[in-house]
């Protein structure tokens, strides 16, 4: 169905746009098991790569001349297209710049059991527990997707990853990664364990420093909070706790630092391969 | 003065917290020469390295109570204090949460050659060339401190450093680092090449991977706009152009890469001094 013929999404206080902009919100997001991906860059990863997840694309017709091939992807894949006014286009949106464009997508995480399957020799895993701050969080899921690593497991105390801020956060990385949500800590670490994942706690108060962090294996990256401090308990679980050496105390976030682990464990797993 | 004796500022529309409250606009805070530190973090950092800089301090009581220690330095330092009421801080600050705390500060970069001239043997240096946003601009100055970098030159085309928002990104960075402002790309370049300092673009494009490339001597770090690419004539006034390899194109912002290769810049510097 051509943009012509479909009919526009023009009343901000309809139903359909009511359950859209609830998305913003946890309580309905768990309740339809959906989230909201907003603007071109993130739909386009997720039409990429997970296109069976999507359940609608809404956007306004000036966003559909400009990213033409963003509709034909997404009515080859079936995926229910709705043209709507700017307008309404803003309601539906949690930010103020979604660039014309939203989708509704089902929960892409997996059950953890089948994401620890797809982890292999070698590989790089990232554990986030009470990691509150969703630009922290999405920027690590970004940075873990940058670098290569097998999966993302996020502890139940942390910031729920369809967050709005998280999802833009990722840049579509969200979609690309195996990803397992909602595990108790002790839980998460205890199946890293079993699987023969050596548990390195990123923490400033780590003694010992990222050089002579031993990235040769498969290891998971536990990062903690913003203030990229980890609970005793979770520093207690973990084999060995890496602080990477700064100038100044303090003077990294969560992000940056979670950035530098895993890029040393791309490096190392480069090098390894190069012999 | 003690807290109980100083005036109360009450009044939200009152000229003075007009002029404080306009120096979230560019204009005002470079006809003032003066710009917005926000929050006790920032304010510390402001009073402890750069108190000379401090031209006045505001606070609420609450503020006040829970940072007694940040009053006591102001006030040892003669930095006027203005006890506020809540909604006279919250109409000075840009932030909606400046917890309770705004300083006024006078600019704190240096001319280009004093800048220059306190660059050492070895050092690592940062020249930001049409970064944009903020949030990137204030990280990079952020990593650019903790990762002992001996300087930061900014480019005329790029965002105002002074910025509230890069301000709160650099989380006190502004006032540990020597910073250059305001100079045109070729110039920088050019100052740069007459030290001696390498010059090393960062850039996706690069045909030299992070690991090859050479941090062992003086060199500078030249990082481009958000969707970090560098405009063409700026890649060939330099003598490296370096990627980050990664798993996938364009999955790294500028802070994320900027993070990155300062990192590797510090750890050459580190390995060198322990040979």
């Amino acid at each position: 169905m051509s943009a012509a013929d479909r009919p526009l999404l023009s009343n901000p206080r309809s139903e359909r746009v009511k359950q859209v902009a609830a998305l913003g919100r946890r309580a309905a997001r768990e309740r339809s098991g959906t989230f909201l991906v907003e603007g071109p860059q993130a739909v386009r990863e997720l039409l990429g790569y997970a296109a069976s997840a999507a359940r609608a694309l809404y956007l306004t017709a000036t966003a559909e001349e400009r990213h033409a091939e963003i509709a034909d992807v997404a009515l080859a894949a079936g995926v229910p297209i709705w043209t709507c006014t700017e307008e309404v286009l803003a309601a539906m949106a949690d930010t103020g710049a979604p660039q014309g464009m939203v989708a509704v997508a089902d929960r892409v995480d997996a059950p953890l059991p089948d994401v620890l399957d797809a982890i292999g020799d070698g590989d790089t895993v990232v554990v986030l527990t009470h990691v509150r701050d969703p630009g922290n969080a999405g920027t690590v899921l970004r940075g873990a997707s940058a670098f290569g690593a097998a999966a993302v497991l996020v502890s139940d105390a942390s910031v729920d990853v369809y967050n709005p801020k998280v999802v833009r956060s990722t840049v579509g990385a969200l979609f690309h990664l195996p990803v397992s949500i909602g595990i108790p800590v002790a839980e998460l670490l205890e199946a890293c364990r079993e699987r023969g994942i050596r548990l390195l706690a990123a923490d400033g108060s780590g003694s010992t420093p990222l050089p002579d962090a031993d990235l040769s294996g498969t290891h998971a990256w536990v990062m903690g909070n913003e203030a990229w401090g980890l609970a005793p308990e979770v520093l207690d679980g973990c084999d060995q706790v890496v602080s990477i050496p700064i100038a100044r105390a303090e003077s990294l976030n969560l992000a940056m630092a979670a950035t530098v682990c895993l890029h040393a464990s791309a490096a190392t797993r480069a090098s390894r391969a190069r012999r």
